[in-house]
């Protein structure tokens, strides 16, 4: 290749650089100022590349001027965590019991090991995040979900203004679904409910889950059949139907919880891609599956 | 006694509440709007009647106007976690070295269940407490002290704005002792040492360590030598003769760096009397040692 | 006693203070914020002891973040300043007559020796108190109460904005009963209607009266019959069944009218004792009679 | 006349008040924001017209953003009230002394009669007036001048943030000279030296004396020898020259401390003469005498 | 004439200024802080007088704290213009069309001539002007009014915005009757409907129009059917009648159209009177003809 | 290719996108709130896809919240522009003049023509532009450069806060170079120096020119000398030594002239390549030539 050839490829494929920015232009007007709510779990935690991407995605979307804050979860850490600490798992009755010991694994785990985990992986990336426990201002209030489950908390109260004002300050709050129960000991909460639950008090754009799946599938089984888009009341529909997998039913129901509640569009998506976040938002393309209140 | 006599003592003992607020006011007035940093520790932190004591006090000064932050270590409750995780302490040449896997139960222990429990605390006595590590919002960054004894930091930089717009939103900030390194790792700091470098960032009216002793003596084993006041250069040659205990060497040094640092009075108090905060700074009788830059 | 008798005694009292304080934890924070309208006058006005008693009360309750505005009266002094300057009272048909010669000694002495005497001595025990007459900033404009009576006002227009920015700007306003009529003289008002007006103007949390009895009674004469606490339609009936005093009367009907006009509770309190006003909002055992929407 | 000539004679009437409004336009853009202390005394305040010059002009100073502030004296109205109220003057070793009864009768017609009655004529006028005595906020803190001279007080201390904060809030604060000694008592304070301190205090643009003369004359008795302008060291020869009536005296030496406290100019203006304070302020004439810095 | 005689009548003469700024007060005091829409065009644009004289009227109001905005308009010097470019008016069915050709003379003019002209007229008496454009921050959105007039806009959106905010910050905008239409070309608007539409989106106190009448007859030809006032019921009746003449019809369509927005007063002004805006808002006459809600 | 094949082919294209929106994220962060001044003129100015993609730059750059001005020149339009107008350009003693006439054109093709496409081209990309010229809130003060060539002004005085204030409300001033002469008259400016001006009076991080050129040659003719960065001093030498061209020589006396006031970096791009503007602040190729203060 001549010099010149090498030139004029080496321009465009700078030119091509420019057009993908300006290609993201009207994406970014439009979420701009806009508020939204990431639950944060799976591959996207646990796999290096991915923590990065993530973390890069979050980093960039808090600089062009969208508010973020992420809930994540903990379940793989939480029983390793256990076994090191030789907790045992309790059943009552078929379901698995939250004693005090293991509360307390499940709290330091959560709280401890991996939200400033988060934390330092986000700042590490030019995030100005600070990690929140829901115990933190009051933030989430719980109950006892059921006298027999222990430490299972439900969400009895939500307390927003504190996550509000931290990211009207330019902060991405990272949130660790623990809460103080109204009898004062400390509950675990799902952290798919927590984010629901937080995107309607904010009244949030968008509530985004980083999953392990691709989308939504109309036909458990058939990967062709996943769903681009749909309204919240078609999903109640398929819901209903009985045809949703046990482990995105949490989901499902806290986005429509959250649509119901305020919330503008929540998105199942497949956290195993990198930048699923930024595709998502910030190009024509969007992936996974969309949820509007339609 | 009479129904008279009765209505009598009744209102005297009324009368002597009223006096007791109004012979706080002037210790309300001078306070007022000053920010003072507190390392709390030792049975202060342990003992259920002193916590609930500590957080009535916190709650009050909060109340009244006074911006308080609050830096907590973890002896005794990371001793117990190690054993419990089965983490053997490691010596090299004498000195205990931590490592990644002691690191690790360190952190867990400081931000996910010392610190929620205090913010905790604080939130069920009515103060808006929330808490933050020395990684969110890089508030302390560290180095290694020495290369053999691994994760043990020393503070290379303080971002002390997080915690300061924290306490003029009138929260009261808790703050876990781990920072994240140059290198991206996560260090464990001096809870005494980071809390006077995050009183001199802040410039704050006063810096208070609870402790498990009266205060300091100027001969170690005559508690007749207890000391109430004394200036900086004092303790300076008093340090400088080696007759001060070892466990209280690096609080002094904080103090004496924090006074340089802009601090205007540094306190060594005894964390084992009730309400020993509310009574050094709202009473005129004052108790512990008094550091002042005279 | 023992030199360690001498000190647990000591440490035991101090404790006793520190306890006191706390107590009023929950009373501080209700009332933090909020604003409070008080009717000064009878022997908290003219007694030294109750005067500082006073002076110190409203300092405490200003600093501790209780926005404060004062009405006083002045009978007494005007009644002597009228023997000294010579006047005679004048009556037409039985009802005493305010003619521009007493008009004037009114608000000299109101204005001119009351109010400032006030704001000194407030201003002695720390609170920025600002002497306002009704006349500034056309706070109260009036007009004649009855053609016979002369300069006897009644209110015909609150403007409380000047007093409201005052209050917010951390000031104690306290403000004289004399205002500007429509007609341009000026009229001398009843301090407890002003106060009251002045309160519903303000939306105030509380408005208090400081009176020379110790509270209402059901059944006057009997002193066994104070009432404690009492809505405002059972009041309306007590005054309608006219066992009320009629000193009592303007108050009791300022209370109802400011309770319509947004006052949260209106309080007759007993003057006569020390710290009324800080027993009343800072301690549990309330003092006087309260009287509510309820 | 003809209909005509009569038109075209009203129009050219009309355009005389266009052509005085334009000519002001300069002295508006040039003071707009400024501050003005003012010494009202003399005819300007006992005679009718003059008062009510005097306030048409303080409210279009303040109307087109002139932060203006009034001094007030009373030594007439004083005169006549110490008759009324029976008090004779003391003199010790010829010089007249202020004890309590004249104190008294002082304070209650300064702050009681003077001051009310020129706050409610500026607000007959349209100007937000606010009546505050020296005592308030502890504008002035006042010690006794002589010991013998009783409650003669001189300053010792300004406190204008309350007046600079009344000012900036659109206000126009009237201020009388009474203050707070330092031993807690009142004391009489003279008007021209307050408002020349004030306005040092406040480093206010100018500061006017509105006076019973047509201004300063270089050969007193000589009409012809008025000084239009003056420089503040030339002023200080002719002060020291022996030359200036004993009247005088006490504004001229205020003048020169304003002057040297940061005032730019300071005015001796007659006011005898309608509308004094516009014509100076307002117009390109001027009159009276200026001193300025130079 | 003596010495005395020449300074009486000096004082006279300086007193009848003073006059003439007081009676100005009230009418300061009634339109400080309030919106004026003013169009300026006819004589009071091109005779250099009667420009000096509109410019110092602006500034005067501008400085005493009115909010003014000026729509201009263009006739002779874009007929001029055209003619200097040699652009012959095109005639469709009677009609004359802006082709692409005109409607470049038009904007050169508009925005490049005239626009800055008046900008350097305001600010060379001391007003802060800028010129915007309709154009400018989308101000007006246009569309073709019919398809035959080519660049003939009528206004389909007002974004008034960004004229309110420099109003705001005490500028004076200056706007050129151009706009972009919907389809993206530039548009000619009419300067008299733009000013109406204006004010109406800016909910202005008043909208005045500078004109080469003397205001509104009755009677077309009649002088002495001058209207002095006029409901804008009685208006739209007149209007129908058919007798108003057709350069003041777009005018009055302005005016009634904007008193529908929320404008309080139109106003038809001779601008060919020296000082007519200021003499209109600023004495007691008023000039030409105001037309209100009634 | 396979459904398969496509798929991945398609997410690898989409991949490939949001590597390069992560790419720009350092380059948003180190910008943004800075302020950049961009004088616009040759090819970009004329070419229609040019004109899009500058607008499309500056739409970008303004969204992520970096502050932008345009000064825009206008000598090909201008040139026309006289050509129509049959204005002949005048010579004296071999250098042009610009009397009276062709100022006149100057102007309005500036200010009436030039700037608002200029406004709308970046309206329509939905930046909010609003259009200034050096007239508006005398911008820039100009004095004639030398009395024979009549109107070419050179910059007196620039008083930027207009700008600055513009720019922090969000919006984008466009700047056309014409200014108010000390003596009344209407100036045309250099734009070259007036961006350089600007930029200085503004205390912008980047100046940059938009040219006809690839950027500054340390050989003139030799295109492999283009030189990528050079300091402020060695670039002084290379304009000393002769070698740069005559159009060069005003931007580059400007960069540097900008340099010594403040301005951070100064850039010659090369406005013929698309997206110019975004390659060299957003991607780490960089073009064009870069001058800084080193």
């Amino acid at each position: 290749m001549s010099d010149e050839q090498q030139r004029r490829q080496s321009l465009e494929q700078t030119l091509t650089k420019a057009r993908v920015l300006i290609e993201a232009l009207p994406y970014i007007r439009a979420y701009k100022g806009k508020k939204v709510v990431i639950k944060y779990g799976g591959s996207a935690m646990t796999d290096d590349s991915l923590r990065n991407s993530f973390a890069e995605d979050v980093s960039l979307l808090s600089l062009v001027g969208i508010k973020v804050a992420v809930v994540h979860g903990g379940g793989p850490q939480i029983t390793r965590a256990m076994g090191q600490a030789g907790v045992e798992p309790q059943w009552v009755d078929g379901l698995r019991v939250t004693d005090a010991e293991t509360m307390r694994v499940v709290q330091i785990t959560l709280a401890g090991e991996i939200n400033p985990d988060i934390v330092r992986l986000l700042g590490g990336h030019g995030a100005s995040a600070l990690g929140v426990t829901g115990i933190d201002g009051n933030l989430f209030i719980a109950r006892a979900k059921h006298p027999r489950l222990g430490f299972v908390g439900e969400i009895a109260e939500v307390n927003a203004q504190i996550v509000s004002d931290l990211m009207d300050d330019g902060l991405v709050p990272v949130v660790a679904p623990v809460a103080r129960g109204e009898d004062g000991a400390v509950y675990n909460l799902n952290a798919d409910t927590a984010a629901g639950a937080l995107a309607a008090a904010l009244g949030t754009e968008k509530l985004v889950y980083l999953t392990d799946v691709e989308g939504l599938y109309r036909d458990l089984g058939d990967e062709d059949s996943l769903i681009s888009q749909i309204g919240a009341a078609a999903l109640r529909k398929l819901v209903d139907s009985g045809s949703i997998s046990a482990g995105m039913l949490p989901k499902l129901r806290s986005c429509m919880a959250a649509l119901e509640g305020g919330v503008q569009q929540a998105h199942i998506l497949d956290g195993r891609v990198q930048h699923a976040l930024l595709l998502e938002i910030f190009t024509p393309e969007g992936i996974g599956t969309m949820i509007n209140t339609a």
